[in-house]
């Protein structure tokens, strides 16, 4: 399954370059995970309700071009899932037909209060799994 | 009592304009409250960690002139006691001579947990009251 | 004329309070902004191209109540012209029925290249003054 | 060579998981770069006023533990030119004695008008280069 999803560089991201901060992609994943996961059924909302964190484990980004402010960014993005506690997002950025960027996520399951590695919810590990394929 | 406080533009706070984005003066500002209380021997950390928040209630920012990446803000800052429970900190901002910006931001002294409103600690009160002088 | 938009809380905007940092407020209202300036045909992108910046030259935020990851607020915006090179933006953000917080936003419109006052242009002037009604 | 550098983690920075934000790291180490360079006698500021940028091409952030608000991040930083246009820096993340990330963040030398590769500056390359050993 590929997630797709549409994100506008906004004035506050761009830097003195003129171009999105790179930092700034960083959290504009963080937005596409979160709705990749609901356009499956699931609310992060929820699952750190329930007892569960997923902080980002690893982080990898290359950059090919800048992108610039008011442009419209598209993720597509896959899940792949590493264990019962790990899981990767990989993510290429467009404008229109122009690779501005591709990425990794790493995230793992862990206890929101021990903050011990902690087995992912089955339905959503379950989901995962056949949105790895 | 006035503190002062130097921070330096960030290239990540920079926006297209080459300025630093009004929206970064508002973070810079919270530092600046921080390093204040610091100095008056109390750690707005211990603080959370004793049971109060000191959220922002009331926020103004007026903008003079632009400041550009790498150069060293100084903010002069006075604080002055409302009530038990409101605090305002009023401070300027220069870069070398010029008037860059001025700023009032207000808190609220709530509890941690229930978020209503709660009588600052009595030494915090009476060491900002001496302050506002 | 009354601008509706609609913002999602991003988990990087959060803070340790677990509520919308108050600094955050100031990058969506900058968004919605822009977003009001494009329903009404204009594009801020343009304009800066065409030598017009619109820097922030007074912000006002009172907060009410916090605004929690995931919420969607609600904003609605009125454009008042103050001058020929000033105007605000007058908001409110709610998260269902509950007032968040208002704001006053106030640009000005100055040269690209001086960083002179400059008289916004004529069309823009006149959708603003319409809106204004 | 290892250049030390110290900064506190900020409360904006946080995040509901009562850390530091992921994305929040990228910009420390932009701003321990930029005191890296300084470090070694050249203003990043200067360089682009003289026609070189240095973008981020790549970016790679493993996260070991989480930092808390108020802590102070203990970065240690090596150099290592890569060619004459691209040049990584390696940065390790303390907090005392505990390690919470590491990163090694590549910049690429391009020309500040036409965004093309250009050979660093002899002087900055010859200082890397020494720094690198």
């Amino acid at each position: 399954m590929v997630h797709k999803y549409e994100l506008r560089v906004r004035y506050s991201d761009t830097d003195q370059m003129q171009r999105l901060h790179h930092a700034a992609y960083v959290e504009y994943l963080e937005v596409v995970r979160i709705e990749c996961l609901r356009s499956m059924g699931f609310s992060y909302d929820a699952l750190e309700k329930s007892g569960y964190l997923l902080p980002v484990s690893k982080l990898q980004v290359k950059y090919k071009q800048g992108a610039r402010y008011d442009e419209v960014l598209s993720f597509e993005t896959r899940v792949e899932v590493l264990s019962e506690i790990r899981l990767v997002f990989h993510s290429a950025v467009q404008v229109e037909d122009r690779l501005i960027a591709t990425a990794e996520v790493e995230l793992a399951s862990i206890d929101a209060n021990g903050h011990r590695p902690r087995r992912m919810p089955e339905p959503l590990l379950r989901a995962l799994e056949e949105a790895s394929v």
